[in-house]
């Protein structure tokens, strides 16, 4: 299939790459920022980059649009495709109904669950991929697309979609801040920052396995006041971590209490 | 070594097997609840429970004492022991300070950093060890029991064994609350709870290889406030949940701006 990005940073980046593994062909590359059109088109054979958001004169069969969430209504608002083409988005929050009006197009959703880093490689084949279309045809189209370079292909409406963009922001990006202040409290102890990965890797394996909160462990869940006291004694010299230790804890019990009375 | 052991709780449980995979011989077992002690003696063969902290007559030559913190103080007051016997205790918060006094003992600690829960099976061998003694027989003594199970020893002092502790509360207890919240909203929004997990194993890859805070992602550390006004108000029939997104935000958010002036 003929594909053009919208976009040149982590998203369309990985995506860009599976999809040429896989054996489709990126045309076309846009960015804002033309060093990164010029940047990502130079890494995928056969790709130009584009100057403009007119892509009316392109090959381009499905246009996917990696760019930030605040952009997308705007970009969506300025685009020509040929027509026909599938243009779709790879937002987890923004509904379909964002790409109304783009002339001669047909409309997806195009949402690959993953945290992305140019600098790191990604096993696209386990990543799953969320889709969503304004019609059947466009649907079968682009799950034809997703099958191509993942296992993990689901078919989900925007507003699942946006219910599992908030599960993810607490998963990934609010579980990686966690994951930073306790790598600032062993840096500050002078400890080994990889003393942790152990203890880190059996939570995780852990909630695959059991809910959550019926394994919960530690000072919060035990009402160990005295250890609850020490430790926010000891985070002191940092209110932000100290306020959210409390929250955390207080959260934490209330769950708790919760399960005992459900 | 013949070795005794105070608690039957998810520590004595895989700390008991471990020891006795390794060739040692637990020759008892004592908790406050008779029906545990029994219990955990009954799966150690050789093993005998005790009715009482008075182990003066049995021929332990290490005594581990895997109880809550909040119990240690007073286990270590009535405790007896064969003179010249080692008492360690397994508590990430509390200090060697707190085995002081039991009459003809040598103290130590020895600290399994990992989450223990009867049900799971766990491989000792790439759990760390946290060692400390009050001299240094006795540190090479626990050095040899440890390295017979794991083959991460570390030795560390009791205000850093502090520290690492307060780390693995951020890092564990608080990232399983998180997990557990995840996988309410995935839950009440009829999705599988196994969609997130390539994304979370992900995250945790990130943070082994990167310092968490430069490869933060979402809307927090981008200052999306389109997404985070519409995830708050998503959570506003879970207080609790809505206050949490609203501090792990806002703390992502100062500590990028921390990052920047640094």
């Amino acid at each position: 299939m003929k594909i053009a990005l919208i976009g040149a940073g982590n998203v369309a980046w990985h995506l860009a790459q599976a999809l040429q593994e896989a054996g489709h062909e990126v045309v076309a590359v846009y960015s804002r920022t033309a060093a990164h059109s010029e940047e990502l088109a130079h890494r995928l054979p056969g790709a130009i980059p584009l100057a403009s958001l007119d892509l009316s004169g392109s090959q381009a069969e499905l246009i996917l649009m990696a760019v930030p969430d605040a952009a997308l209504a705007g970009v969506a608002h300025t685009l020509q495709v040929p027509a026909g083409a599938i243009v779709a988005h790879t937002s987890g929050s923004q509904p379909l109904a964002v790409l109304q009006g783009i002339p001669g197009a047909r409309t997806g959703v195009f949402y690959p669950l993953q945290t992305f880093s140019k600098s790191k490689q990604m096993n696209f084949s386990v990543v799953p991929v969320l889709l969503e279309a304004e019609d059947e045809q466009t649907l079968r189209t682009l799950q034809g697309v997703a099958a191509s370079i993942t296992g993990e292909v689901h078919v989900v409406d925007s507003d699942k979609r946006k219910q599992l963009h908030l599960a993810a922001v607490f998963a990934c990006n609010f579980t990686n801040h966690l994951l930073g202040i306790s790598q600032r409290i062993l840096q500050q102890a002078e400890l080994p920052r990889t003393l942790l990965q152990p203890l880190i890797r059996e939570t995780i394996d852990k909630a695959e396995k059991h809910p959550p909160f019926q394994v919960q462990t530690g000072p919060a869940v035990r009402h160990d006041q005295n250890v609850i006291q020490e430790h926010l004694r000891m985070l002191q010299q940092h209110p932000a971590y100290q306020e959210l230790y409390l929250q955390l804890t207080q959260s934490i019990q209330q769950q708790a209490s919760d399960n005992t009375s459900e």
